[in-house]
């Protein structure tokens, strides 16, 4: 890891910004200069005035998505501030243009209201074909994200939330076909209740989940805790939660599936030992997961993912967003739904034809990604 | 002209959008993503929140500029609003790249009011190096531009004020040359108040313009105008106008430079020769200027600009806002002031070495331009 923060720290410091914005064709006349600027550009601003609907058939609106974060959520590094968040923009950019050749354009923000988010955002929003929220910590996120969905005509997705549930929803559905669950008579255990957490429940609820517990770091959410803000309250009510509060090894007994979005070493041997027979892991926390695999394993789990890109089966939400926002773009949706991301997470799943503990999700440079989620995305 | 408009729509139609944001190096490898992008870029955006001075040299803030617009006074097209104003500001990113390799961010908002502007700007300024306000109409981009360089720590220019206004004293340092003229006792008729005459006005002012009379639809700007705004007030007294209005053959008599930014066929052959020998006649009208250079200088004039790149001495922008945003962001200059804006012009002039009648401005594709301007912006 330090031998991977060095290198990246070089490759930073010698590249200076990691994107280009560049000009489809090159202007070398002044004939050119007269048709993409003035003054020949005039008759197309012209038209669009008086053709707002063509738009997007004349600019790069079929094709741009704005990354946003105020920097307050950054990796595992929390509230660090937008020029901090910065460097993880402009990556995401570049992902976005590497796996679905959308031009993303990172836009980090002064500010950590939702108020002053949803504003900027709305101000800005002419400028570009979708929303890409990141990094916004929770609960502003959900309130971010709800009133951007409600005031935008343009896809706008939370991509901690969504991107996050999509993948795991799509890892569970193989799992699942590796050890013969269902999703109506599993015991779903999900610890962190952030931005990831809520989405991954909501989704798994959405696709036939019974029952689901979300544990933060106080214990299980139960009607009993009278320390839950307004948006776990929200959730609670959602899972169907219990009366009562247990921590993290009551929760465990006889689970089926962890999904941990947490922290470090969290879950132990005998956290694994005490599920169901055949538990499925993912322990999704970063760098360092909630238990390394190995251990994981050999306490008797069937099927274990992580985040990390050098242990089988990586969560990465770059298997699900270039594929939802090239859909989004392409077929002028102007909302992504819960049915797309359900359409999108089978469309992963989808192509691992086999299932194997070592293999539940496809890799991330897999070129049938995006094709296969986009087509979903209508 | 209808060719162009022809051209220009077949061109934009084909693009869908003139620019692309690009990775500067591809990723390729898993290894790749983990240092441009998680877990590694997790070090670099640690380092910063640690050492905030060190944003620009680990991300594109060194050499990116917000091209900021809503839309309100497009080319002259007036009020078409944000999306129609999206194709002149990709066009102006693409020549921010063009000419200057710097990144160019189009961002079109959409609201009218000082306020909103100013706060949206504010809001996503740590996103950018420097911010470029365009297509912004008066008396709204006077406000915006002045409280966005006291609240911004980073360059903030209105291209359509300080663009053309250093263009214009370009070419007319080169001008007197010719005709043997001094700024101190020559008399400046500049018809049109808006953004750029008004910054016009201001930048020859300073550059030693002592008779300088301003006219606007309703004639000249005086002590007896009862109809003028705040702004006009300003202006009239920072030139020190005259007690009474008089119409614009009035202005003109015995004048000896003509600075037209108003409206195409104002001026007429009788206007020009009722004017002091040897005339200057800046006609920037787009795209029709206010007297064709022909019958301008069969009416005596001895030195003609226009706007338009099919006549010789082109006013454009293009020829000092690259320049002037290298220098800023590459000297790291917070603010562009009076004294840059005045060395570039001068560096622009001194390109020509012999000035003559048809050539008193360099040609923009001129590839000494960038770097004779930007080394002045320190």
């Amino acid at each position: 890891m330090s031998d991977v923060k060095e290198k990246a720290m070089d490759l930073h410091r010698k590249l200076k910004g990691k994107l280009s914005v560049n000009a489809r064709q090159p202007i070398t006349s002044k004939e050119d200069l007269s048709l993409y600027y003035t003054p020949g550009v005039g008759a197309v601003s012209d038209y669009i005035a008086k053709h707002p609907e063509e738009a997007r058939n004349l600019t790069g609106l079929n094709n741009s998505v704005a990354i946003v974060s105020d920097g307050s959520a950054v990796l595992g590094l929390g509230n660090i501030g937008p020029q901090a968040g910065l460097p993880v923009m402009e990556g995401k950019a570049l992902l976005f243009k590497q796996f679905a050749d959308i031009d993303g354009y990172p836009i980090v923000i002064n500010s950590h209201t939702a108020d002053d988010i949803v504003k900027t955002v709305e101000a800005i929003a002419p400028s570009f074909g979708g929303i890409n929220l990141e990094d916004i910590a929770a609960p502003i996120c959900f309130e971010v994200e709800d009133r951007l969905k409600k005031s935008l005509d343009i896809p706008v997705m939370h991509d901690d939330q969504h991107g996050t549930a999509v993948v795991v929803l799509a890892g569970l559905i193989n799992a699942f076909k590796i050890t013969g669950r269902s999703f109506d008579d599993t015991k779903f255990v999900i610890v962190g209740s952030g931005a990831a957490g809520t989405a991954i429940a909501k989704l798994l609820k959405k696709y036939g989940a019974n029952e689901l517990l979300i544990v933060d770091s106080k214990g299980t959410l139960a009607q009993d805790r009278a320390d839950l803000n307004e948006q776990k309250q929200q959730l609670l009510s959602l899972v169907g939660g219990p009366d009562q509060s247990t921590d993290l090894s009551g929760a465990l007994k006889d689970a089926d599936v962890f999904v941990g979005v947490s922290k470090a070493n969290l879950l132990t041997e005998a956290h694994v030992k005490s599920m169901n027979k055949d538990p499925i892991i993912f322990a999704m926390a970063n760098p360092d997961p909630e238990i390394l695999p190995s251990v994981a394993l050999s306490a008797g789990a069937a099927v274990v993912a992580t985040g990390r890109s050098d242990f089988p089966n990586q969560v990465n939400n770059a298997l699900a967003f270039p594929g939802i926002f090239r859909g989004a773009l392409d077929n002028q949706v102007s909302a992504i739904t819960d049915d797309h991301k359900i359409k999108a997470a089978e469309a992963i799943a989808g192509l691992i034809s086999n299932p194997t503990p070592e293999e539940i999700i496809p890799d991330v440079f897999d070129d049938r990604l995006v094709a296969a989620i986009a087509k979903e995305i209508v």
